[in-house]
């Protein structure tokens, strides 16, 4: 019986995601605008955790220092009155034309100093709400056409902008940690950093790469038809899930933000399974987008169904962890063999060289006629993932 | 006008390229097999300037040490007689059915070391004939479900293999280095390590990691909808680059290896432009497949074009750098700007956050109306890619 | 409680599916060929009620004649024995390389008349065993580049082909229905009649066109990341859904074929549901290919996999469908209102012109504001997919 | 040499083309509203025939009489100014809230009939003006759930609605053909009538058929990642070609709206051929988005490169076509072939199973070992596309 979130789920939502009007290209918004205090007392009423925003959700872009202030502070209250907390706060640097051709890697040096305000003066603020993470999403880097940008100079603004802001954090003794949130385009033709992969890389090459990791999102991945637990499998192998965002989407084609559970359900199954137990304990982070055909109530009831489908699943994925015939046929198909280093203790690449028994004596036919009942595994899963084995 | 293939060119070809006989998932073979000795001498005639392959392109699978010996010598001495070069060898970890569950990766932990010793023996093979790249394409290595795999422990064991390998490299002096090449699915439905980026990431984290590198393959990035031309971008940038694999695709779908321009053409152009002006030096290797509909004729024909098609496409790259219009056009949209650090020399973040002019007094209106001029330079391109203005 | 498969469930399989010996185009088969009359029996213990083939299946490309009776009495011993029925036949016109550019549409006149004779003599054996529908399957009918086809000459061939098909089998008084099944790619690069949608069209046009439907395939529709369901019901609507093809994809990439319900689960679901639901009572036919890493006890629990798939998906649309609160989920949504006329009855477009209630006196506003209640419906549904509402 | 567009070649625009704002998912408009008859003004001097409009381009929202006029009156002028003509309008029925559940498929009845008003009202504007094609682009009849429609009730509805408007247009004595547009998704989820094929599908259905034909745009199908030239191919053969929206586009993902040729730059050239040999007299339409990074002199010079890239790719068409080798190769590769029908003359499918020269006497081993020559033919296209054989 899946119970109702609660604090130690650790559930947080975006500001703009309850927050969407629901403009998209081709419609003008559907919904009235969410004032964020309502959005903080709504969401503590569903059992989530914590709030995030960008800059520009809680004070309009170009606000005066009054009104900022007066809206920091009733966020603030609402804050302490419902106990949410703010454990991740981002920048929006894609959504003011400014940004037209990106910000940290925008062909207009003035434009990138200005985008580095902006995320420091964000920084403050995130640092000052108790925030342990900074996304950086780089959604206006890039380009529509290849002869825009040179990508060595791109990459070396983006390493810069990235280095400066973690010298920053430093500086000022903020206790925060930056996650770069990859996608593969939209808004640009193509997004530096496209994937996962890419931003591991990049991060390898900063000067403050220890405390910078990734920020990866279901649907950005699958919008490159990319296995998702695959990479956040490789995040967590590098140390670098610092943050993650749950949605859904339908495969190579504009960025849906479904709710969670509501695109490949299977791929969310082994995605929660993974995150329950491959030792991940941060927040579990909404990034969808309510349908544009839904009123306010739609919007409520969809927050509600991203926890709901993640507690179902955790829900079935401990019944498929502790399932007997689970651990069995995980045995038959040598899935913990693969944890057994392929060299024994003390052997050298020598070593190997000379033994006859792994090469010259090995029988490969008897080797491969073995089957590896992955067949059966994966039907276990999708009938825990169906309710039907418990 | 274009010149015939030359040497310095650094045209090669995998043997399996040329030597594919046409089988595929729904048909069988419609071609003869191809002596690898008829490979070198039609290769070398068309201007190639090297040849790659796989173990057992070259020798049969189980072949017997005599056997073995004679198809080495013979091939050998066509290199001899021909001048090609063997810049590049690679090992066949994917088509017997013993590694049906991978190589490095398997659950099955002899096969992980029957493969590491495949790999060493064709090592030995590369360093003897003079090869200078050693690739791993672990096509295998991967899962159709992720309950089949430990998505940690198999990256455990995939950085110990490449480990182990590389110090077999050390150990006997040769003077090779490694290639990863990523690929997203097909054979397997995800493969590990599905992209340039993730490739890169995970060299990051291996003890010998400076001598071990990337081998992308055009139509591998493009499957996952990737532009391939930032892909090498970032390669070149992380100094990474150190082979990769020309072909054409058409988006997201079942491997095509389509000759070198026949997929993606403005890709293309601006890929030689970059390999070309990029600061690459390495093979322009062709890894393709001459149509199943071809006979022989056509099959040499497919070989012709590949390096008819990059050598016209880089005479149309000059042309465009070349072209005083186009040098104002990358003027005015600021893409020289781009290589202009964001802080000016010494400046600290501390000075930044204190500069007014890039943020209090900064003019957003200003700095958004202005336009890139992308449209321009794009057609310009276009142009010369048609040939239009030259 | 889900029941085993039973022979009014209408289950069929491929002879080609649990008979697949797991060569793909980077691999050696990994399974020995299986014997047609183990097939039967094998599958008719596991509950299915219909088998079909391929010619080349049962008796091989160019057998005799002795080996071909020979082969087709052991085989309808075991039918008779089983109870099993064949359903469906359909012809391989794919695999021998005469068929590399095509069969019904090769630019070669004398292929397409071997083509098409092929067909006819499958069909006589097709009308003997009782069969309803002759699939024609076009997998070869296509290209890589457009230069090698006229496309207006290659459909006038298709039709002629069709056209010349189907009087053979009004001719030969046969009782056979011809359902076209769609595919966007591979083997070719681009398949003539590449969707439900396409082949559809096509058949409108079709001399005898009351006697051909279409035979879709889940896979086929979502490797060009098209909803099945809404195909399906297309098809269904236009009364042309004849047969189909069950199992598992996950999005644009190679044909994989998996398990039914293995890829998307969620339009799993909804297509059950729809079949349950909107009037199609013909086989549920599975397309599938047992992975490459299993043996045979893999094979046949993967056929088992697809049946007991099905069967669990239509328990859980039957729940769905009788729950009072999806009932009136779909009510609040206007599901229902759907089905109502636009126009009343009688009612003329001059009629609807000078009805200002419908236009000049319409409340654009209050009818915008209304929310439609997809989320709650949408995650009813799921929550009845993760059996957690039963 | 290429000369500047002419009234003959018949470009149009979109007048939402040139006039997008550039708002976008994740930003704000970076241009302002323009003038209609600016843009009429300025296509004009660039060489444009022609303009098109959906009601809300030209006249906003909800405007009331006077000011509807006063818009209409002001256009007419300078139409009439510049001898620009209106060969196509359309109806925006995606925009308002509203229409948030589609327009002729809303679930809600009311607004269904909303939506068939507006579609009147503006077909008596587009033929006052002259248009000869009325064009219907659902992009909000689909969903994001399965559970939100029943797919044969929004049919009924579809074709109930194209059925009353064809009877309004005949009722009315207008010269309209109506033109339906197909896309996959975006904005909905999943949109009805997905590809070219639904649409040929369901127009076969209609109580006027004959008045109703296609419009397919090069992006909506090559987001499917399907072959936009033989989809055309397809509408041509079934002399359903009615209009076509020229674009570009980098396979699935959003919905890039491209400048024509700048996207996938082969299948332009191909699909420029099949337009000026294969029968189509109709508007080349542009249909795309100026890049949000450009101003407005980036608007004109996308608008130009445009018709440039088609004349500049007719230009290689027609030296293609006139190639004296290709001619050769195309015959070599039996394209023409093609044309001749399969049986002979009078020839029954009863004569043709008689002819044992088909099939018991056919050399299959002879007719499968020749090659087809497809990548000579498709390598002297690419040449002719890079402008290196003229």
């Amino acid at each position: 019986m899946v119970n109702r979130p609660a604090r130690e789920d650790k559930f947080s939502f975006g500001l703009w995601t309850v927050g969407w009007q629901a403009a998209d290209p081709f419609g003008a918004a559907t919904r009235p605008a969410l004032d964020a205090v309502e959005a903080v007392n709504r969401l503590a009423e569903l059992g989530a955790w914590g709030i995030t925003f960008h800059d520009d959700d809680l004070i309009p872009f170009g606000a005066d220092v009054v009104d900022r202030d007066r809206r920091i502070t009733r966020f603030r209250a609402a804050l302490d009155a419902t106990g949410l907390v703010v454990p991740m706060v981002t920048t929006n640097l894609f959504g003011h034309p400014v940004f037209k051709d990106g910000a940290l890697t925008s062909n207009d040096r003035d434009i990138r100093r200005f985008a580095l305000r902006k995320v420091m003066r964000n920084m403050d603020l995130a640092a000052e709400l108790g925030a342990s993470t900074y996304v950086l999403w780089g959604g206006r880097e890039g380009s529509e056409t290849d002869a825009a940008k040179d990508v060595g100079a791109a990459l070396d603004r983006y390493r810069e902008g990235v280095d400066t802001l973690a010298q920053y954090v430093l500086d000022q003794g903020y206790g925060l940690r930056l996650a770069l949130e990859p996608k593969p385009n939209e808004p640009r033709g193509d997004i530096f950093l496209p994937t996962i992969g890419h931003a591991l890389a990049f991060i390898a090459t900063l000067e403050h790469h220890e405390m910078v990791g990734v920020n990866p999102e279901v649907g950005h991945e699958q919008m490159a038809g990319l296995n998702f637990t695959h990479g956040i499998g490789q995040a967590l192998w590098q140390g670098k899930l610092f943050h993650l965002d749950l949605n859904g989407q339908r495969g190579p084609r504009y960025d849906q933000d479904l709710i969670f559970g509501h695109g490949d359900l299977l791929s969310a199954f082994f995605l929660v399974d993974l995150l329950e137990h491959g030792g991940y304990d941060g927040p579990r982070h909404f990034d969808y987008k309510p349908l544009r055909t839904e009123d306010a109530d739609g919007v409520w009831a969809s927050a509600a169904a991203n926890m709901r489908s993640y507690l179902l699943l955790r829900e079935r994925a401990r019944a498929y962890r502790a399932d007997p015939e689970v651990q069995e046929a995980l045995a038959a198909a040598r899935v913990p063999e693969l944890a057994t280093p392929t060299l024994a203790p003390g052997e050298t690449p020598a070593d190997l060289r000379a033994d006859t028994s792994a090469f010259e004596d090995f029988d490969t036919d008897a080797a491969a006629v073995r089957g590896y009942g992955f067949v059966r595994l994966s039907q276990l899963a999708l009938e825990h993932v169906l309710g039907a084995r418990s």
